[in-house]
């Protein structure tokens, strides 16, 4: 009677399964408007249920409206509920699964198996109990100060910047900096320019926001300058240390044009300095931030360096940004979650974090000169690198080839996930003829098998 | 000589030290475009140091363009480098620092006192050692299956939903839920219809999109859908189990009506259901997303439960709106970090989640309970309270009175933090007579006391 048949062992309490059996007939217009539901004696002593329990179900069915009652009178489902049933859509398995791939040269991936999670889990731990009871609310947009202060000590010791640790905002990474950098720099009717070559997943947030973007060419040494001349800017965006994906340092001659212009333009600079740690023959490259503070915004992050899970990177920003900054990001996502932050700090001020990188630094650059030996013995005269000796990518050029999609294609197949320049291109068919090849989170036998592997592949692809 | 001070006991190396003396006078003009640098052998005699140092430092100049050479030719000054200084902006305090109140009625907050914190640590600690190396890399925009798990079988036993976890995606809180949202929903040419009053940090959020915003009025009843007639959405963003700011419940005829519009219009309904965990008589109520899980976009959060600084909450998602999603998100901040998620889903598992939330009811009750009782003692018939039973504010009109921006401030110059619904109204005037009482995060005490002051400040104000 009433099509309630109660689940006795559910973790659903008896009275919500009343309420929801009658919300149910109600809304699909099994009961209707106008209809008597039974008195709660008579219910409670046919479901077995006890009359508070009945009482309970109707007070909710009342409390939400799906019912109505007058004194005396017995309770009646009220007017206009029912609704066309509509039958739920199966959800679909993500097409993101992971794939195991024989050679995987994957761009920006750090090696996780090196990273030192025992210090990490011993730093945590330690946070976790210090964390003062204040960090559990809003502790504010800007970041932990505490953090932010080691950022700068670090920022001194490592790269010779001198930065006032209140220019220095936490984000959750370089990508959701840009996110909220493209509404700070935004003004109607003017471009952001992007170098061409460009990080295809920099390009698309910054797309995703709907804002004009203009691409300007790139060489070997970064972005071509000369072309910016004539262009209307809200902001250049650019990676000056080591160009993504082509690793040209932007040469000083250059970036004095670009400033020059932001001046002129009365614009900005966003320099991402995504993975300016890893330089293998001398020191990091001094950013450009360093040139005009009150013209560049800069990135940087902990991903590429850590790892990609931490999501915590960091902008310095001019003072007259700092307070849309703030506007911005506590209505965007309000803040970074706070223990990150703090294990982060005391990483830094320990200086294990220098340590990690030092000891990383030299594994990469093994690993690059592993990968500069496999393609000079497969490849031998048919390629040559690009760029600067730096970062967790290499940028290789193959005269006359065709690496386009439909190489990319043949690769995977072969299960070898490679990337051409080509699809970081805005302007298709400059750099046809280059393959990035990620070799930081792979082991030296990993990246000769890997070599191998897309030689067979090229000599198949060439017939 | 060379105007180089070496600083012995530095953090920063000597070879960069020499290098950012000479880049400094390049930049400024001071050394011009084709003067000679001294030679390696010169300088090192002169600053005392190995030929090592300065060749290392002249390597660095050379790298980045700053100085060209000539096999035999001395290191010269390379051309168009110099720019003229500009001096950098001393940052600003931020406005934002905390400020002691006598009596703070601030809303949204839950009682950070009463968070089981050693419970959180141990349960921490456990997921810190037992985290996947996996979860250190990028694992995905939709959230930690795990979690997302606990979410499906909590929402369940607490609200009786039926919930696949894939349908669920998790977020960094409410408003990043919404800032993501805004653009999954937004069509060219329609409007995002909103509740007037709404949470103006919600609103804001929207309107920084710079998409078309309309407001429809609300009643003691939450949204009056009559008023949507004629309306081209997108969109309506509702708070139906607990209407912020004035706290009624939507009723089922007026949920049926939403949602036979959003069926005509072909748009969603954003239901945020920011603190229905938190009703005192009676069982939560249930989800408009019950009623049509292919209309309705759910909004959850852990903040006002937890503990704010957690950034964790999440959507239930239309098959429809699956793919979207995930693009937006990873070009937004790509994922939550998983440290907080793991320790999130560990904490349901448990229970430990369903424990705090009894404990926390039955106290805030008691603190609504305590607030209501000291306005009577107060304000006697002066005042009615309006809404449900239910969240960690109440909003109480006080008929005829004029509760404006003026009337807050006269409370802030006497220590008291109190929010006019005024505030959050978009078309202003019709609730000027209306107050907003955060009590969750407030000893009795602090209520009476608060009240106590409040009283003082209405006696003088309305003089």
């Amino acid at each position: 009677m009433w099509g309630i048949e109660l689940q006795r062992q559910s973790e659903v309490p008896l009275k919500r399964q009343i309420y929801q059996m009658f919300r149910e007939q109600i809304v699909s217009g099994r009961l209707r408007a106008g209809e008597a539901l039974p008195s709660t004696r008579e219910l409670a002593a046919e479901l077995n249920v006890s009359r508070n329990t009945v009482n309970e179900a109707y007070d909710m069915l009342l409390a939400e409206g799906f019912v109505a009652s007058r004194q005396g009178a017995p309770t009646r489902v009220a007017e206009g509920i029912s609704l066309e049933q509509i039958p739920v859509s199966r959800p679909k398995r993500p097409s993101e699964t992971a794939r195991f791939w024989e050679a995987d040269f994957a761009t920006g991936r750090p090696d996780l198996r090196q990273f030192p999670r025992y210090v990490w889990q011993q730093i945590s731990q330690k946070a976790l109990g210090d964390m003062p009871l204040d960090l559990l609310d809003y502790s504010g947009p800007q970041g932990l100060p505490e953090l932010r202060e080691e950022i700068a000590a670090w920022l001194f010791r490592s790269k010779g910047l001198t930065v006032d640790a209140r220019h220095i905002f936490i984000t959750a990474g370089a990508t959701h900096a840009l996110h909220v950098i493209a509404d700070l720099v935004h003004q109607e009717g003017k471009e952001m320019l992007v170098e061409d070559p460009c990080n295809r997943g920099m390009l698309q947030t910054l797309q995703n926001k709907g804002y004009p973007i203009a691409p300007i060419p790139v060489d070997a040494s970064g972005l071509q300058t000369e072309a910016l001349q004539g262009k209307r800017a809200c902001a250049v965006y650019v990676t000056p240390s080591h160009q993504f994906p082509l690793g040209g340092i932007l040469p000083a001659a250059r970036r004095a044009a670009l400033i020059r212009y932001a001046r002129e333009q009365d614009c900005y600079i966003v320099e991402d300095d995504y993975d300016s740690e890893f330089r293998y023959y001398g020191d990091p490259v001094t950013p450009l931030f360093a040139m005009d503070p009150e013209r560049v915004v800069y990135v940087g992050t902990f991903s590429k360096v850590l790892f990609p899970g931490l999501r915590i990177g960091y902008v310095i920003l001019p003072g007259k940004l700092h307070h849309q900054w703030r506007q911005l990001r506590t209505h965007t996502d309000v803040q970074n979650p706070p223990f990150e932050q703090a294990v982060l700090a005391e990483f830094l001020r320990t200086r294990k974090f220098d340590h990690h990188l030092r000891k990383m630094k030299k594994r990469y650059r093994e690993r690059r000169q592993v990968l500069l030996e496999a393609l000079a013995m497969h490849f031998g005269d048919t390629c040559r690198s690009w760029g600067d000796a730096a970062g967790l990518h290499l940028a290789v050029e193959f005269p006359g080839a065709c690496l386009d999609e439909k190489f990319a294609q043949a690769c995977r197949q072969s299960g070898i996930r490679i990337t051409p320049v080509e699809y970081h291109c805005i302007q298709k068919g400059r750099h046809r003829d280059k393959l990035l090849f990620g070799y930081g989170h792979l082991e030296p036998e990993e990246i000769r098998q890997g070599v191998r592997l897309l030689c067979d592949v090229w000599k198949s692809f060439a017939k």
